[in-house]
């Protein structure tokens, strides 16, 4: 039921399958008075946006956004604004071939049975494409914080298949179809999506996501942490199966005097915790990653079999991307403004009459 | 605002401070006619309880739940269950001294940016002394999807500092104070703690929950997926950094060709994926697992400052756990409990009507 | 914030100004498995339709909704639906002249003084032009309801200034532009209608809702007893006022012994109560009736004061309905068919289980 | 499922039943900072209290109210608020004889086939006792809107069966046990109930609630309309069958041209409106009037069924208001009061940057 929604005072709502006639979505609790044009929306899109290089899949899709709602004469107007992306590329018959088949690691399976019914053509819902209003929402999220408080949103490619990719600068990030910003790496990415591209196979991936300028003090203990939150939003996207927020896993090996993120009047002296302590943002950093995993979408021949019970051979042909995680980038950087978005306004609420106090130098 | 509760149709609201007169919960939306005593909670808060162990906390809480409300004559009658534990081991004498500083990596700092003001006693509200009505909450959970569809949810710790334990025997995690399912790691699991009994240190670690017999269709795509719900209600425990759905982080170098989960008449042939597919369960194990980070509650000095914007040195003597991750098990335990809880009810109301057919041999 | 939503588990989610390109809504939580078809909403979509007599504004959109979501091959799919209706008959210079005056009693002054900024035309979000979507919404619940449980809800005109209507014939209430179910009050309502016309003036109403073949249990106490969402979505319609279950303000000169609803084995022996017991549905027919003022958009002219601070005198000549009482009658359908939807919904979540017995002979 | 719980920003969640040990609440989103003390609570308690006056219920309860967590050193903390009220007068004895009756008119009926299975004892959760925590929740809401706004909540008897009493001095209605207004009336008044006394019988009631100081801006459209939220909160209230805003059910047979509310550039001219207009307040007095229906608990024998399907002849004799109408009042008052401040939060959230503008002289 209902879970198509998420955050509780900015809103989004999506609709839309994969082959449908449009996917759309309704922001609910955008403050009045900001300036927003569908070019606003459009750029992060775009960087979404499949078909843009040879590594991505080649469906090609004008992701062309309509505001249909909420916006007069160039600003928001308090009420809830809808968006609408009608699909011009929708090639049902590519699909027909699958329409019995319960992928291997796709959703086909779980959604026959929830719902004893589904709309094959493309994963319906369950397909990548619905995190294109995602997207979009994410872009008026991004912009409201930054215009208000300065916040930056940005992501980048951590690791694809063994290669790690550092964040040296961030400039380079928009300047490669991998969102990757150590330029070094690059003829590697390139080298092993193209051995990936002859084998017919996948790979998996890591994004991080990087807030600067967050405010001190969003996030609500104890259920709603701004770190819990930002899990659920991550862990939201499709192929998504870890989410960590500062040192993540490494916290495990590592002891309380290794681990501790020291205070002096000069501020904090490293951010271990990525920037949230108790669940509440610390005014530091905010860092999040997650991994994604290789599609199964893939050439290689895999078991599975069909709504009749009968075992089948699968290997998928066509139009998909060999890592997933290079366009998860866009997406999850609008999951952290999402969520971020909503515990500005949570906090807002709550604790508007509390001054936040300078206590570094 | 309004963080402190989960769950849509099981919802789980908190109360309560370390160092207050008292924690609470109302529980809303259990089914009528479910078999309840006080004494099917107090075996998980048992398992949780501080002071059990040389290992733990020294501090000594009777931890006796009161059901006050929503049973009657032994059963629930599906209005609002009120839950409440006294606390009696208050010495709030212990905290004075800390009255006045921002203990590093613990969230007095932010608590205090954000509302102002702060109960210090014992961490206040951000104290794991919250925790406890989780694992009550969690309790009746576990107890109605055990009745009624053999859910069985169950944790043990996967790794202390860099000790793995694998999990070998569920009979032995109830057996030793870790919660170890290695009889054979036992050994270097005290050592360890030993060690750092003596250096005044702690250390971090992994907790892993499995839960059996999940029906398939739980989780409600495209925010609400049982993925994404675990990963909120598992990251909102205290020093939870990370949390991975089956293979996790080990996805990012594995190509689709190793990682998909084939299927055949015969079931699905690996789990890769944790149990879920597109944010729905597919029927096979849930496997969830969360790093926590070492406390930073330790006896080695450590520098901060105080609320007047002085340099300080801070140090932890007294009741602190070495690891805070072994009791995390249980309470580990009682997230997903609630979180599954939530999911069953919520499939209920939608896909009541829909037969879930049997594809497998 | 966030309140252009209705409904816990079926969420209703609306969009669109009056002038606006286009209305939409998403309906979440629809079970999967429903035949259904734009023709199915289109019905009553057109019953609420301006343009239809000559007693309703002569405004005339098309109001052609498209099913963009969730439905495939026919029926429901258990994911979120998508709804839009396209304004076509916009004429925006027809508000030009009220762009700077808050008309009174109209929400003019109210938005403005909110968000500090409105879409005048045509009164933006504040027009029950958005009502359409409620009425698309409430015809997919009122479709299920009575497939599912054989529920009927229908509305009439109870009153109009002082003309009363009793509920004589169901099948009057189509067959006239009143929903009036007393063809003899026909005449004098004509007759009001055209007194009104002449004077320029407009007049107010009462409308009463019958649901019909409820099922004994819906509703959720304390808060979400059924009479009080009830409640919530009738007095969310534009214009009313007023909200009475059963006898309503009736009650308020009688006595326990006049106004109790008497048991036998032949079952309830009156149902003063409207059908709702301790906030839960008893299984007899459950009435509510609605107030609905007068529109102040009226020729008469009227004191007002512009955005500027200058007293000014307002008239409004052209499209109104001297009754908007009138067209409320499908808007109240809706309204309460989604509320009961959701407490059906509700109820299936945590008393699937429970088995309903029969009392009666 | 999860009805126990009203409002989104400022949340409250109650439990308890009739004659079990303890009601309780918990009450999240106060912002931190409020000074409270349970005195604070306990005189709006005490208004509501059973065994005042010969008036009302001769049930005795202490209702002390104990505040358990979210207030520190005399302040909130902006955590969750959990308070307690023990039941000290449980007379369950009186109850057995009504064991297995479903007693007319009240919820025995609808509880018992919605939860197949109740608490007897004195109605249960159905029981008028359950409204002392919105009482306590609602004098937090009070103070926090009378400190931070100026707001003031009051309400008065406006009617007793026939009995009509005008507001006529807001210092009388404290002075005597029926919150009338209107000291001509009180003798009236008194000879009603003695006469219902003596007669065996009850009888119903009309309360209104004014709110003065508001301020322009609350509510949220188009669902959660100011309006419509009163309606739901006050609708939730035991025995109210009707809720009016402004003048309610009299705008029926009013002409737009008697009902509309000017504006100068004094003001508003009239307010009919009763203070919101298109769901938002418009700055000037709330008003808004329920009718209660008289208790089915009296002493004249009626008809009913008992659980095993016979009939049966129920009266009821011993501790119960004549007129439940009374005691309403504070009730009313913290419902209204709740929701206010849910509103107020929600407009800060999304609004908190608009100015509002000064339009009158």
């Amino acid at each position: 039921m209902a879970g198509n929604s998420i955050g509780k005072l900015f809103n989004v709502t999506t609709f839309g399958e994969s082959h449908g006639s449009a996917l759309g979505c309704i922001i609910d609790g955008v403050p009045p008075g900001l300036e927003l044009t569908e070019a606003d929306l459009q750029h992060d899109l775009d960087r979404r946006k499949p078909g843009t290089s040879r590594y991505t899949t080649q469906r090609r899709e004008a992701d062309q956004v309509k505001i249909l709602s909420g916006v007069f004469e160039g600003k928001t107007t308090g009420t809830s604004i809808g968006l609408l992306i009608e699909n011009t590329d929708q090639r049902s018959q590519d699909y027909s071939r699958i329409k019995d088949i319960f992928r291997p690691s796709h959703a086909d399976y779980t959604y026959q049975q929830k719902y004893g019914v589904r709309d094959y053509r493309g994963g319906g819902r369950a397909s990548a494409r619905e995190t294109a209003m995602r997207v979009a929402a994410g872009a008026i999220a991004k912009k409201y914080l930054f215009e208000k408080a300065g916040l930056t949103i940005r992501g980048y490619l951590a690791q694809m298949g063994d290669i790690q990719c550092e964040l040296k600068d961030w400039q380079q990030v928009e300047q490669n179809p991998f969102f990757c910003a150590d330029e070094q790496k690059l003829p590697y990415l390139d080298e092993l999506l193209r051995e990936l591209k002859k084998s017919g196979d996948s790979i998996g991936a890591k994004v991080t996501i990087v807030v600067e300028n967050v405010p001190v003090g969003l996030g609500e203990p104890v259920f709603d942490r701004l770190d819990a939150d930002l899990a659920h939003a991550l862990m939201s996207i499709n192929a998504v199966k870890g989410v960590e927020i500062g040192d993540g896993f490494n916290v495990i090996d590592k002891r309380g005097s290794q681990n501790r993120d020291e205070i002096t009047t000069n501020g904090f002296q490293s951010n271990h915790a990525g920037g949230i302590l108790g669940g509440i943002s610390s005014g530091q950093t905010i860092q999040a990653s997650i991994a994604l995993k290789a599609t199964p979408s893939i050439e290689i021949a895999g078991q599975s079999i069909d709504v009749r019970g009968n075992d089948v051979t699968v290997s998928t042909h066509g139009r998909h991307d060999p890592c997933v995680g290079i366009r998860a980038v866009p997406i999850a950087e609008a999951m952290v403004a999402i969520t971020l978005m909503d515990h500005y306004l949570r906090h807002r609420a709550q604790c508007n009459d509390v001054e936040i106090r300078q206590y570094f130098k």
